[in-house]
């Protein structure tokens, strides 16, 4: 069983009625339920508002993939917070970050880029070219997907050239993006999903919600946690795994730790 | 004329009389010395203890590359500095990370990886493999290169993917280094290269300075700096390449910034 | 139940008495057992002598997994068959290429590059590095194995930069290797092993069959074959996704094939 | 002096009026002006009727950067000239593929994969968007350029993960395609880039005649040619690197070549 955790910062469907009207229990709400179909899949949620922003240490072990939509308060997310899921992700936590999550503290510390790109609240036609369509991401899809209804984002997207570009998006208004891109970063992987406006049902379309079941077993990783992966071991002459002698001067004393 | 400045924390040269026996004027002044003998390089200094560390804004946006070299005080280092370079990497400026920079913040921001790897200061042999010799900074060096007495840094590394594998170190105690490795986030060329310890002459080394005055000419991106790399315009309906009319509801009022 | 073949040219076992004390039944057979100790995978083989090599295209569209070992008949399979493996990867079967395979025609082909490197049969110490301990090749290995006596491999490796790097081999002799590489191709998944010399036990090593079970499961791609995945087909103007209408002149008829 | 050779199958030209209107004295003599506008490029041509397609052996070990546009005739370009770009371009030529040779045979070589897509000849409006500005292709061409009519190229493009995705394109009839794409195979850079369909004046336009300056400049590689890149030489023992003796049986005998 896959545990799957998805975090909302949940603002939108309590200030504002349109997104309310889509979302009344909240984007998590309706994203939980869509992976949850998977039987393999266990779907939580986790909101800003909560202690820790319901993103414990404790939980967070327990997580194999994590779900993030965010916009309006990415601001507000604790950057201790933010240490503590990048840090899961290093270890081997799936990490799936949601449209406007582009901007989520989380994403751009995994990505060292500024994540920009160009948007327009329109409500045009966007259609999602699959690139791959062998990909674990894609299974049950198609080759494309049409939205009637969603925001745009046009290219430039700032962020690495990534491990593979899995989809991407035309849009009525002229423009393109990548709306599919999968990273490593550690024993981690990555996957930015563009599509999910929140003045838009978006996250009810069948195919949207298939991708997203794709996304969470593609993500998870089951190789147990890597928790040391940030730690720096100084391997003494003794335990070289060749037999060597010292040579010259040294900075460092037997067994010290190194400088971070 | 490329504008080059070495930064150097400037701190094992002060306090231990066997690095300042090796570079009695600081790592950055060796550094500095042997990329100027490139004509096309015009090389200053600066160093931690400097206001805003040698690199106040004005300094930085006329800095075409800049060469990072720290140790014992990386978390000295203002994080209000590490944004200010980390966002001209971005508009541009080229970035060579050295040795034990591995751990500096500007790098791990740029990674978002741990960027952890192992190591042993045991003064043993070191061996770089050039893997592609007809790149543009392995060039007049030959196949490989040999250094005496380095420290070892031991694989795993916990970097992205490169986008380009360089060079490859072997070490006499047994472990293996992929010494040389390139990236590009944003408008920004990066290059990390491993050899230097501070007790070691490594940077008096005639290939190792060959190599580095290559790599500055590399980093170099002679377009004009990106400035509003990261900022995300809105590109409101009546701008939109193709015609488009508005559809649906709106969350932004028209011209409206963008959520951060 | 994933299919796998193990395709072996099989001429060192015959021609060679210490190769045929190692490999009594050929490479194949000593391959094939070791993954068919994964419960999931059914083996089979596939030598050069047999008619079509033993890869008639009934067979090869019931394989998932293909494993090639060739080293001195490289020259003698024939070009038809070689089409059929390349169409096939590219249609989703994986591929494992072990050792001196690197010159195999159909790993030449599926690179576009020489595939050359350095080499020395001196029966020297191989200890090969994992570099991403998380990967599903990787698991059950710990952080390295060692091999006593193996053929030397060293760079330049003449390979495109990987998808993965996931092991660096260190040689006594003082050369490095990338000994496991991954690409995706097409629908297809490649895995480059660069142990397994014929003059040594290697195919009889516990670890060396853990990443081969490992390998074949990475591979496996469980979507449906790809078959039209080197076809180009016209969209017609009536057909397109957006209402458009034909204009200037136009080279094609309607409905006529594009060239090839 | 980089000298640049472009090469056109010339056949479309010689037999359909609406080409031979656009393109008088063929597409090759339209680029190579476009290029030697370029005062540090020297532009020459060579076509598919010419003895050896215009590609002697003696010709190409001095070309920097061959371009290459082909569509009907791909078939009959000789397979032993085929060998020969392929061989230069590992050796450090720069190649700049044109539109529909996505479909050339030095293409499919280079790049492992089908190299296919869907297509459309109906004279749609073709935008393209920089993905990075900053790239030395794209300097002095704005953040995307407009073709009034061009011919549709749909993903999925079979081609393998680029070193950088540098262009892509949005199409009035509802299509994205990687219009710009990096590659980098043994010593040489290779640019794939799509437009430039015969039947309208693509190459006519300035902001395409930039790019294709651009592109030359990028892909000429000043490293003297890696002749050897193909071979794998034998590094006998008393020539390791480090001291080591001979262990276990040999298949080789000292000095023998390797098999291929």
């Amino acid at each position: 069983m896959i545990r799957a955790v998805v975090w909302n910062e949940f603002v939108h469907e309590r200030e504002n009625p349109v997104v309310r009207s889509i979302y009344p229990d909240g984007i998590h709400a309706a994203i939980a339920a869509a992976i949850a179909a998977d039987a393999g899949i266990e779907a939580t949620t986790a909101t800003l508002d909560q202690p820790e922003h319901g993103l414990p240490a404790d939980r967070l072990k327990d997580t194999d993939v994590l779900l993030w939509w965010g916009h309006k308060a990415h601001g507000t997310v604790e950057d201790a917070i933010v240490d503590r899921v990048v840090q899961r992700v290093h270890e081997g936590m799936g990490l799936i970050v949601l449209h406007s999550g582009h901007f989520a503290k989380v994403f751009k510390r995994l990505m060292g880029t500024p994540c920009s790109l160009r948007w327009r609240e329109a409500g045009e036609r966007e259609r999602v070219w699959v690139i791959n369509r062998s990909h674990p991401i894609t299974q049950r899809i198609g080759d494309r997907l049409e939205l009637p209804s969603e925001e745009m984002y046009g290219e430039p997207f700032l962020v690495p050239e990534p491990l593979e570009t899995v989809m991407i998006s035309w849009f009525e208004g002229g423009e393109v993006f990548r709306s599919g891109l999968t990273y490593q970063r550690g024993a981690g992987r990555i996957f930015y999903f563009r599509p999910g406006h929140e003045t838009y049902p978006t996250y009810h379309d069948a195919t949207i919600q298939q991708i997203l079941r794709n996304a969470v077993r593609w993500a998870y990783n089951p190789a147990a946690a890597w928790h040391g992966v940030a730690e720096a071991p100084n391997v003494p002459v003794g335990r070289a795994p060749e037999k060597i002698t010292q040579k010259g001067a040294c900075l460092h004393e037997p067994d010290e730790e190194g400088y971070r």
